[in-house]
């Protein structure tokens, strides 16, 4: 709340005993979660754990919890009664008057249990098939199941994407429509960071207290890399951590019941994408699956710019399956209360379970990650005529080769060395995407040193 | 949320079907209620639901939500089955897709429940006697008990008082305090209006979640006069509405196990003379009550000059019943917890109950109100050498009338038609206490229209 | 459990101190009740209090009860934080360990908390108007209120009259009836005595146990003369001591949505008149109100008896409003739970409330006792002729003094200084009358020292 | 509740959603627990069911219901959304109004789950080590958490053992005993049978209602072979079914904080050889464990026999471990009482888990089955001087072939075919060994047809 800024922030030396889930181990799966966190998820247990016990302070960068907290340690024990974490030089912000603050504890914990149930259930000696499109969905389903966000209550979960540097009106009507779904008894899923996933559950939080609700879930799903930039926002009372970008990505489609798009970096159109890609796909034709982009008015040129772009690339078939609300936050609620409604109903008519979205087909292609290499980017197809959603899968591909070639440290070397990547596209659908990309400069939503210099050149 | 500016807003009607007390009463109570609430009762219900149906709106002028819904009514109807609240042309903003929001609804039926108890109860009819300190105490517990904020736990309320218009920087400070003492699992008590009465409620309301607190308890006591000048904020999960502001204070003094005091206008001065009054009694010496006055480094002088006030007229023992704690929440907040700890060990030693304390003294001149006409000032006696708590009350008495001689309506008309108070006191009182009010108008604590003139006159 | 049978019994003293309703007391209220239970209630309170302190012994007596703990005393205490309860001597039976167990505590709190009511509310200073009809159904709704059974959840009680002295056989029936009804999620209300007050609760226990219901309401009604001599079983979770048996027989009525009769003495069979005196009325034509009549096969004469008794003197019409079941408990269970459907269906449809039956007429003549003087059983008309419900209450005042004349001490005194009393009715009816209670001789249900005599003669 | 005797009984089609865990499985997982179901584990299940449908019945002939029923059958579904249970021909008494009973659903989906954790877990393709003492510890572990009956709850868990058809008196007992566990607030595990396996859990449910207890734990712990003979008694609302008698004796050592003893036949004897086998060694000398041998006055000599018997051959050292209470249910409670404070002590104090006793020593040879070969018996080595805990095992061994030579079918089969087993051992141990024996023939507590006639010769 108020971190002094001089260098020596004060510390305190503490022990944890973690509840719900982590109180029920059997004395060999103690053992396997001390070995784990003590040695190769050792460092990245403290730099998860750091961003958890500093959630909630001013500063966003990861680099300087590191560094004001330099002497910080964490360690998991076994004792025969169950887990111990201990604690070294661990922030004073997370205590009070001695006591760590319970909700930091549990997300402490879920930290623990998910970096081990990664390292242990996911690891060599696991059981899980990762080669298989079912065994990476498996194991989707594997660690949200153990991190307890599966139960069998009314559909009502709400997904919340958007950039997590925004500004402030758009922070503040990311508020006003987490406010609205709160409203209306609906339940937020966010990234856990700042920004565009932290309003939605600010507003949804005063907007339960209104309505009197009980019991109120803030999901944040978050990865490894990101939780230690991010860190969660004191909002959130159920915390994932999923192992890698893609596995994060499908988290969010199988558990939400709808997607809410606010205004974001270009990683946030590439999240469209993907979604769409799949969305588009003939086996996901019947699944409902309520998608809304919305902003405040000021955001309306940016929503137009991707909306133009998808129309352009992928047919006006494909806007059908989104919806753009601008400057109306009760409008985009009624419209996600409505669909997940919809949803609802095509659940129980599939006999499809209420907490995981077992019927939405996503291939293979979309579980795996996709490295921006020279010999990848050429192999994309993007010319009109090919199907919708393969036509969607490649722009997504194009889409992150471009940002990491413009500003990502290895996909600078990659063009520094072998220079522009070349893509096998219809020249009006590369202008297409030239022309947003520029939009995204201008709109200060892509941070680019000097003039933007497209890094690709188009082959016919 | 975001009520448009033009003439006509709009509405609602529906009828809603309380719970939780007004839903189990005889046919004959219902009979009554729905008596009272057409009758002489009825344009005060009026008022009163139509604050609360507006609560959280951004306006804090309650002629404006007169204004603004010319045609808003209420009616209580008797049906066999319990009580009917019919509402037409209700605030539209109360209600989320026709439904009425459940903690509005929850205040409404308060509403209702608490001018039904006054009129009905504490009416000619009822069995209470007014005219005796115990008998006022007796009606002060009867309300709050009816209005179910009696409660046999642990003592954890925490009263603050304080401006509702404070500045930005002071507003910030009364959250940071209510974040403190939430963290501590404090529960907050506060007139329920703006400003300092929201601030700590909100802070509060962080650290719960924080701390995974489940049952939460913003209480907010008002008055009829108060109510519609001060919308409940959103947070207030249980409202009182006591009859006076006598029975207000007390209720305070009463169900709180401390409070603390924020910057404030003058009405904050008499509060904390008020209460002083009653804790230097000589019956009440023995009862332990945690007064902590705090604010931002900027209000220091402030309450300096407030300690400066009572040091040199009620002596250093008075001050020795508060600690004033500037630019430190977490200090405010442990001082709090301390102090509530000791009376805890209080009542247990005492036998006492923990949700209502009967030990401390409040004499009948505390229970009923001053009218400040000329006789009335004339009568005061403020000289060195009385009784401490005796000299408290004669203060709080002229503060009050001379705060109405300067810009209340009836008391400007006195000092026009009359010429100015003539009090008895000593002269180095007289100008304590007038610097003490010059520094309030410069530091805009007290609107006067032109220059600071004393409405009064000492006689030695 | 294990009384020994030797004279003095081992006693513990003990302070309670109660909650539910009697931790919330003002001074006033506390001292208003240690006043009573030290005053005139005292005796009472202490024969009550004895009845639940060795409620679920073996023996029913209750003068065993006083004369095995002649020492036992119990005083209400003031003190600020509430009300102390202090036993001396009590049976260490209702103790573990030195603890008292905590259902008899609660017990205990009943009987403080009911006869202070009576006390204090229905005393003197009341402002109950105990003359008028609607007065003393105000009462009744009062002391069912303040007992907090009035709950405004859905029509789910049934409650079973019958004796308390019933063989084996018909005993083992309650409990399958009891045991049906719980399956269906029905609670029981019974005079909370042995013998058929005990065996539906039994019965009812096993099966909500095995329907995993949570809140379960086994609600005791008594009287204080009842209560000492019929200690509650040990299953009754809500205990409510009613001032006089008329109260008691209204609160049944008002309380419960079905009434089941067992088989029982003479005093059953004056219920079921009671019950048709009601149910027959002209302004009750609309209420539903199941009423089934039911036991083991054995018990078929009794039924078939009153059946033809019924019919003869109010007409075939009176049958019309009860059902007799015999040998097939799912068949009682399915009645009664079909009736209660529709009792909650008239409920809604006339808006009246689920927890107080406030439709049902019941005139004064029904709530004010009958006292079976000469004169009053010479005032009686048994005629063909008259309407049903005038002839039913008729029948049943007869009935009650032909029983009092027959074995109470007072009505074998009467007879014993007058001679018989003298009745005017028609012959047959007459004739019908005594055939009746000849078999209830026949069938032991009535104790008769010697021949059974007529008291009365019939004057035509 | 009323089953007719006549052949044919009614009989229901149901489909049952259960929860509880079986409610959120993978599609991987209800693929698998349809194939178990329907495959290899198919009739088993179909068994255990029918057990679970007629939980309750009169009759405790596992035949029976079989023949009752022949046309009963069970399917597994997987769909979607999670599990189907189909029942075919199921009997109408687990039925109300064509509704299932929930406790029964609950049992069914127990040993639903129970069955193919088993097959699925602990079968081929699972991952446990069943031929290690840790690897075996870790599977009754992990199958006592998949049931949910691991819990971090305060210590108070009774485990009763004793005869199932024990005469009237000893079971009147068993309830009383349960009686006084109860109102000391102990829950209760037993075999879930009838006799001594429900009498407690009678006598607790009455006891927990008296002192208001919420949450009760009834928790019954079979195995396949044992469930289809002895239906669970309607109380238990845990249910385990552990794969074999090692694990099942395992799991009740390893759950409860204490045992008792009731009379039972020679099966209980072995239990408590088989306890002190375990808590004679070495490792386990610190570990508390109270253990009390309990029944009424009439079963003195049982104890006495049986206590003599382990004083002769495991000295006296021996029977400390157990206190031997007649005829004194509250002394019995007491004890086991103070034995639990006793085991909460320790387990704090070496930081062991209240909820799994890990600290106790069972060494391999008590987790593998003994086969009464003549090999393995004369294999034994019964000789004084011997380590107490080894010889104790061995008792237990010579015991239990003793008892299949004499009444089961395979070592009938075997003793006819090779004579009388041989056994090494002091002779006056052996005499010892065969005056009990005589002694329970007597007792009527070891069915023998004929004269009993030893099927052993002592070879010295």
């Amino acid at each position: 709340m108020n971190a002094p800024s001089n260098a020596r922030l004060p510390t305190v030396d503490a022990s944890i005993h973690p509840r719900g889930g982590l109180d029920i181990l059997s004395r060999a799966e103690v053992a396997e979660l001390a070995d784990a966190s003590a040695g190769g998820m050792h460092d990245l247990l403290r730099r998860c754990a750091l961003a958890v016990l500093t959630s909630g302070s001013a500063s966003d960068d990861p680099r300087a919890a590191q560094e004001l907290y330099p002497d910080f340690d964490i360690q998991v024990h076994q004792q025969d009664r169950g887990v111990r974490i201990d604690l070294h030089h661990a922030p004073a912000m997370a205590f009070v008057d001695g006591e760590i603050i319970r909700g930091v504890a549990e997300l402490l914990a879920a930290v623990v249990r998910d970096l081990a149930y990664r390292a242990i259930e996911l690891g060599e000696g696991g059981s899980r098939d990762l080669s298989s499109s079912e065994g990476i969905t498996d194991s989707v389903f594997g660690l949200l199941r153990n991190a307890r966000v599966l139960e069998p209550v009314e559909p009502n979960l709400v997904v919340c994407w958007g950039g997590h540097s925004i500004n402030r009106e758009e922070y503040l009507y990311t508020k006003e429509v987490g406010y609205e779904l709160g409203l209306r008894g609906l339940d937020i899923c966010t990234g856990c960071g700042p920004g565009a996933m932290k309003g939605p559950m600010k507003g949804a939080t005063i907007a339960h207290a209104k309505q009197r609700k009980r019991r109120m879930r803030y999901i944040g799903v978050t990865e490894p890399g990101i939780i230690a930039a991010e860190s969660p926002n004191p909002i959130v009372n159920h915390l994932v951590i999923m192992p890698d970008i893609e596995k994060r990505l499908e988290a969010f489609v199988r558990l939400g019941h709808g997607i809410i798009v606010f205004p974001g970096g270009v990683g946030t159109a590439e999240e469209i994408l993907y979604l769409l890609g799949i969305l588009l796909r003939e086996e996901n034709r019947g699944v409902p699956f309520p998608l809304v982009l919305t902003g405040p008015t000021s955001a309306a040129p940016y929503f137009e710019q991707i909306d133009r772009f998808i129309r352009l690339t992928l047919g006006d078939g494909a806007a059908e399956r989104y919806e753009i609300v601008i400057g109306d936050p009760v409008e985009a609620a009624r419209l996600m209360a409505d669909g997940i409604r919809k949803v609802r109903g095509h659940r129980i008519a599939q006999r499809d379970s209420f907490f995981f979205n077992w019927s939405i087909n996503i291939p293979l292609e979309f579980q795996r990650p996709f490295d921006p290499t020279h010999e990848a980017m050429a192999g994309l197809d993007l010319h009109q005529g090919r199907l919708a959603h393969e036509l969607a899968a490649d722009l997504r591909r194009a889409f992150s080769g471009i940002v990491a070639g413009n500003v990502k440290e290895e996909g600078l070397r990659r063009i520094e060395e072998r220079g522009p990547f070349e893509i096998h596209g219809d020249p009006d659908m590369m202008a297409s995407l030239d022309a947003l990309l520029r939009a995204f400069v201008e709109q200060r939503r892509m941070k680019i040193a000097g003039d933007y210099k497209p890094c690709y050149r188009v082959v016919a």
